[in-house]
């Protein structure tokens, strides 16, 4: 894979820095320089190796051969019409939002060589300060071209990805979406709930057991408001279904019937046990 | 402390088997044994070196002058009344049963030298192939003694887990099950009902966010079954706070609402953070 000239990374974040490790250590680009609120990210970014410059105006953009927003999405919405007039339209542009439908559907109308991506790698922390080269290794990525998208586009993308040692999965932005809402945000979902439900002076009592299930619930609630309202009508279906599912377990314990019972989360045990 | 001369566990499974490993290294113990509904788990048991005898017989307790129940709660039930008539009257007794209301009503009726306890560790494996030295190192114990106990009995079993490593804390059997509620049994709850709302073919998008709040979910079924019925009423009312706190975050994403949605999460995420 022949060397980028220039990339640009908006947001230099946990995912943002990472991925900048990841091009140098690979070799896939000659420069790479940074876009931030924030002079202090830029600063670390600059100082782990992550980027060359940095900036906190878009105008460092300019004639970047790749341009990766790595930005919640409400900020690539945001961003995008603005960087447009910046770089040109050979740039190969790609992102790592969480929800795809809307952000592709808007991209793919500004940029004719971008590609939607969303590595599933990460944690409940956030920023450079934890940004490391790794994070996308044995990690899924998955791609959601469209029949709009640009095949050398497209095979570039999923190169860069491949190369930071992701294994990548083509989806459709919706089929993406309805998949993430049930095996990421209902989980996210249910930590935050869960913990809300926990009198405060019963947390010294935590165990494995409620740290490991709610661990997701420390995660950024600004990113994450974000995401839900931006998956709203596949996140509100999953919901109503696991509040079925809960209602369920409910009537089983108040009417004492432990075979039903004992069915219901055997059947759930066995759906874990799929999890590799 | 004084080494038991004969200590009888009955239950050689994990954290029966964990405890038998305990007492042998830190030379509490002249002699183990043990009882198993299973040849083979007293077979494994004998050869780790957790115990020196096994039985399928509860006879083999005969003599013991530390009694072990190690065992589901509805079988330290049953059990209980069979060995009150092996055991003597100064056999110091006590259980690691899940929940402690009923447990320690009953069993303080039948041996005036037992004490409940409750060791916070364990994973959602189960069975004595799983036991291991230092289980209990760094966790937390509850010891639920009431106003009947004997203090010399208390002191003896506090010694005991302290012994393995464990910090002990005392609590009334009724707060005890109140506070497990909510920090194990809910999350259990939240766990299996969670995993039972994915869709099969979604699940090997499975990323560490599902992997880690659904792990609990590869519990025993039966075993948790017991448990969830034998906290039948704070575990409801527990449920109940669950689905409020669900219903509100999806009230929330329903209106579209993002102030009161990160409102609400940034609350849970302040409480996460205050476990350690």
């Amino acid at each position: 894979m022949k060397p980028f000239k220039k990339v640009a990374i908006i947001g230099t974040g946990l995912i943002g820095g990472s991925l900048a490790l990841d091009l140098r250590k690979f070799g896939l680009a000659k420069e790479v320089v940074g876009v931030s609120r924030h002079a202090k990210n830029l600063a670390w970014a600059k100082r782990i190796r992550a980027i060359d410059r940095g900036s906190l105006d878009l105008n460092i953009a300019k004639d970047a051969d790749l341009l990766i927003f790595a930005t919640p999405v409400n900020s690539i919405m945001d961003l995008a019409p603005k960087l447009v007039k910046i770089v040109n339209k050979e740039c190969i542009v790609t992102d790592v939002g969480s929800t795809k439908e809307l952000v592709v559907k808007s991209l793919e109308r500004l940029f004719p060589k971008y590609i939607g991506s969303h590595p599933l790698a990460g944690s409940e922390k956030r920023g450079v300060r934890y940004a490391h080269k790794d994070l996308f290794k044995d990690s899924l990525c998955i791609l959601t071209p469209t029949r709009k998208s640009d095949r050398r586009a497209l095979k570039l993308v999923d190169g860069i990805w491949k190369k930071a040692g992701a294994k990548t999965a083509f989806l459709t932005p919706q089929l993406h979406d309805e998949i993430l809402a049930a095996v990421s945000h209902l989980p996210h979902i249910a930590a935050f709930s869960l913990i809300a439900s926990v009198p405060d002076n019963f947390l010294k009592f935590a165990s494995g057991g409620l740290k490991d299930t709610t661990r997701i619930a420390g995660s950024d609630s600004e990113l994450w408001a974000q995401i839900f309202l931006s998956n709203r009508k596949n996140l509100l279906k999953d919901i109503s279904v696991l509040e079925k599912n809960i209602a369920g377990i409910k009537s089983a314990i108040k009417n004492t019937d432990r075979q039903r019972l004992s069915q219901i989360l055997e059947k759930a045990k066995n759906k874990r046990c799929m999890i590799h």
